[in-house]
This record gives structure tokens, sequence and C-alpha cells, in this order.
């Protein structure tokens, strides 16, 4: 899977993903309105406006970027209705040749984290009696975002199911918020009086769960580091060389192109940045205004395009 | 929220959870036959067999103990019709009157927790134009599990939605598993040259977290420690003295109850043990094997009540 994703990024020049997070506040008043006319003021109608809302914003950067990262999270808020609204995203998004990470953050031990995997990025196979099989991709992204709290019996299953299906994902190793620290920076004794941080011991982990899954020249195993962090950054990319590395935080949350040198190789590859609130809500930050909501697609175009000038000039 | 959980515990004598994690492999055949009939080899087949077995359990132990959890995992296994049996679990664990704690280990940042609180143990708002507003609880969980990787920004989301909805978040601080030690166990630098493992910083945070939460004499921000630690449980249990701790690992994990009086305070409250496979299993297990197939939520009261002897006794 990752070197599909990595001939997208090669093909587009552009190692950016975009994130589908939709926030009510974000769904321009037209779409809403349209729905809950037809649908009353319901989970249903709100999902259908997500729905539609993103299929105006794929089609509007399909062309400029490999891949999108709906945020699972913003979809489960509407409970069934909006799961439904982001397997048919994920649907969309294939249609549209997108590469799909789901950012899932999913963890868990052994027969459950794999159950996860199997949702996702896996295959459910169900037999008649006959021992005929019905095989079903019940969720069917290309990628999901895991979170190794849980150890190596975590995430194993993840990597099998990848293995299976030539699917990837990114574990957590530093993340983009301001309370990432609290954990992930503290520091761990490694013996002789030595220290390292745990975001490292975590990224030397993922290099080694991820030999086993090499796709070319990089791992089906990846990392997610926040753009916040670029001195980390730069220290996580030499631990990991063969890892590529999901990068939130551009934008909204701070990140900017000059911050994201140190988290590429030197074959310019190895990162994908991601930005979300920056594109999809574009037309409600003032540098877009004039697009209105009615255009807000052609708003998460033209940041899009900013962006893409932004990340070329600077790596 | 968790005053209501130590009520229903106290009513029945009963500091147990049933864990509703359903694998193909054990639904029985005669209930997984019947829906293919019906609607063939699909996940809608499966997943309404998997409502049916639940509907099953839960009749069968409703009056034995205070609370489910179903582990959603096993039902996003098999995509949105899973997760549809998982809500209709949710709905009917509420008529028999049992708590219902979600085991959804989520954790994310910001406003990507919020989404993650609202959708589970929280509720939508939708504001119609003339400002009426239509209130939705999409899953309506009463309590859920959550990781905390990513530090206060991840967690406080969750605690803010408890305070408005009065529902209860497990941090996953110490888990069953047997590599949970790899990061949770790593010794971290307090000063001094002392040092300190990662869950007993995390239990630290658990325990200021849910300050500001109390029910009675426990906190709604409870804990996660596994059967299969019981010197950590005693050592958590004194560093979360006011925090609810759910105890997984009983059973089909190598948990006994003589290795829980450590996770229970001197007013014998303080824990809630999960057992899953052990019981909704049960009619697989060579002891309660002679109730067989049909008689799988016979099996599982048997497994039970004996699971509430052990306990009875030990603690």
């Amino acid at each position: 899977m990752i070197s599909k994703l990595i001939a997208e990024i090669k093909k587009k020049d552009a190692p950016v993903v975009v994130g589908l997070d939709p926030q009510l506040a974000f769904i321009p008043k037209q779409i809403l309105d349209k729905y809950y006319k037809e649908m009353d003021y319901t989970l249903e109608a709100v999902s259908e406006a997500i729905y539609e809302y993103n299929v105006g914003l794929m089609d509007a950067v399909a062309d400029l970027v490999p891949a999108v990262k709906p945020q699972i999270a913003m979809y489960e808020n509407f409970g069934i209705p909006g799961l439904q609204a982001f397997k048919k995203t994920v649907d969309y998004a294939h249609k549209k040749g997108l590469v799909v990470i789901g950012d899932i953050k999913r963890g868990d031990i052994g027969s459950t984290s794999t159950a996860y995997a199997v949702g996702h990025i896996g295959k459910v196979d169900i037999k008649d009696e006959n021992g005929n099989v019905n095989t079903v991709f019940p969720f069917d992204e290309d990628i999901v975002t895991v979170n190794p709290y849980l150890g190596s019996d975590g995430v194993k299953p993840f990597i099998d199911v990848c293995n299976q299906t030539d699917r990837g994902i990114f574990v957590l190793v530093k993340t983009s918020n301001p309370s990432s620290g609290e954990f992930q920076d503290q520091e761990i004794v490694v013996g002789d009086g030595a220290t390292r941080p745990l975001y490292e011991i975590v990224a030397e982990k993922v290099n080694e769960w991820g030999q086993d899954s090499m796709d070319g020249d990089y791992s089906n195993v990846g990392a997610v580091v926040g753009a916040t962090y670029p001195e980390m950054g730069i220290a996580l990319r030499k631990l990991m060389p063969k890892t590529y590395i999901l990068v939130p935080g551009y934008g909204a949350q701070g990140g900017s192109g000059k911050d994201l040198k140190g988290f590429f190789n030197e074959d310019g590859l190895g990162a994908i940045i991601n930005s979300s609130r920056g594109i999809i809500a574009a037309y409600k930050n003032e540098k877009y205004a004039s697009f209105g909501a009615e255009g807000y697609a052609d708003a998460a175009r033209k940041a899009t395009e900013d962006m893409l000038q932004d990340i070329r000039e600077n790596i």
C-alpha cells in the first residue's frame, strides 16, 4: 500500500493529505438546510449533509492530492447515520482514485485488535454450509492510524491484517497537541544513567514492527509525528529511516512549511502532511472569504494549492 | 453515574461486569443458521445473530450483575451492520436495567475527543431555524473506556461531556495483556535519581482529572487495571483512592478471585471485575459443555454464578 501512496504523491507532486473532519459549524448552511427540509432535524439529515459536503470537497481536490484522511470521530459523533456517511465517504474517495487514511486511532489487544483491523483494513470471510466463502470488506480504508499504548500485542494484529490485504498503518509516536508531552516526552531510564523520551522508545518499536512489512523502499507500518514539534521530527526521521511519517498539525494547529523539511528523507519522500480545517473550512477564513459558503469547495481547492506551494518551496 | 453503578453493585452483591465481546466462533450455530437462511451469508445476517445472542445472554444474567461491557471492536469488525447490533445491544441493556460500559478505548485531541465523547456518552443538539433544539443521544452508553496516550488534551474533553450528562469514563492505566509493560512499565525519571513506572504517572493524572467529577464517594473518572497484575493493582489502588477500577483479565486471561482483593478499598468497593468469553462462551468450556449450544445462555448464567462465588469468597 505505501508504494501506491508514494506513486500518487510523486504523480501529483503533493506530499499532502486533506483531512475530512466535518463539524456542524463547517457545513455550509445551504447544504444543511436542504437536508433538514427533507429529513427534519435529525442525525440522518446531518449525516447526508456531511456526505454532500465531503463529495464537494473531494471533487475539488482529487486531482491535486493523493489522499484524504477522514477523522472517524467526527462521524461517530452522529452515531450510526454518521458512520454511514463515513463509509460512503471512503467509497467515494476510492471512486475518485484517492488513497484513504482512516484516522481511527484504534488500539486494543489480541483478538480485539484483530477485530478492529478486520473491520477497517481487512476482510470478513463468511462460510456457507458447502464451504463456499462470501468475502466482505466492512469499512475498506487503505491505511489506518493506531494507538500504541497497549504494546506489541495491540499493534501486531493490525500488521498481520496489513500483510494479508496489502494495507498500511500509521502508529502514533508523537502527537501534535500541546499536552502530548505529558506522557510521550517522559524521560525513560535506558541503563547507565542514560535516558530517552518515551516517544523515541515507541519510534524504535515502530521501526522494528515495520521490518517484515516492506513495500518498496518504505514499510507499510508508518508513524504519526506532529508538525508542531519539528526538532523531534528531525530526530524521529533518523530513528525510523524506512518509516513513512504522517504529519498532522499543519495550518490551524500552528505548523508551517518551513518546519517540515526535517520530516522528509533526502529522497524527498518519507512524509505526508495533513491539513484539515485549513482546507475544508477555508471559506470561513478571512483569506478565502470572498468564495462565500456557496463556493466552499473552490475555497478548499485554492487553500490546497496555497498549501502545496508552501510545502514545495520548503522541502 | 458512578453512584448509580455502585448502587447496582451493592443491590446485587456483584462487583462484576459481563463483557459482551461476540466472535463468530462463539455464536451458536442454530442462531447463525437462522439468519443466514433469512438474509444470506452477509454482514447483516451475522449482526442480527450477534444481537439475538446478546439478548439471550442479557436475559440470562441481568438479575445477577449490575452492568455489561460490549467491546465495540467486535461489532466494528462487521462494519455498519455490526455497529447497528452494538447500538441495539446498548438499548436492550438499558431496558433490562443494566449499566452499559462501552469498551471503546477512544482517545484523540481537543474537538476530536469531544466528538467521540458526544457520540458515545453525550448528546447532539440540532437547532432548527426558530432556535428550537432537537436533542439526540447517538450511542448512549453510560460509561466508556478512554486511552490516555495523547495526554490531558485528549482526556479532558471526555470529562467535560461526562460532567454535562452525568456519565463516566475509565482511563487505561495498566492493561491486562502480556506486552502491556513495553511502554506502560517504562521507568520514568522523576528527579533526584528516583524513577517511577509510567503507569503510576498516568494513575496520578487520573486521580487529578477525577477531582472535579466526584459523584458520592467516588469519581466519575475511573481507571482500567488488569487482573493479571495484582501487585500493581495494590499500588494503584492506593495511588487513586477515589477512583473506581475496571479490572479486565479475569478468567480466560488468567486472573482469578484470589488476585483481586488488592483492587478493592476497605469499604469493599472501588473495583468491578470483567469477564467476557469465560461467561459468554461458557458452553464451549468443558466445565459447562453439558448445556450445549442450545443452552448457551444457561451456561452463561451458571458461569456468572460461579464467578460471583469466587469473587465473594475472595474479597
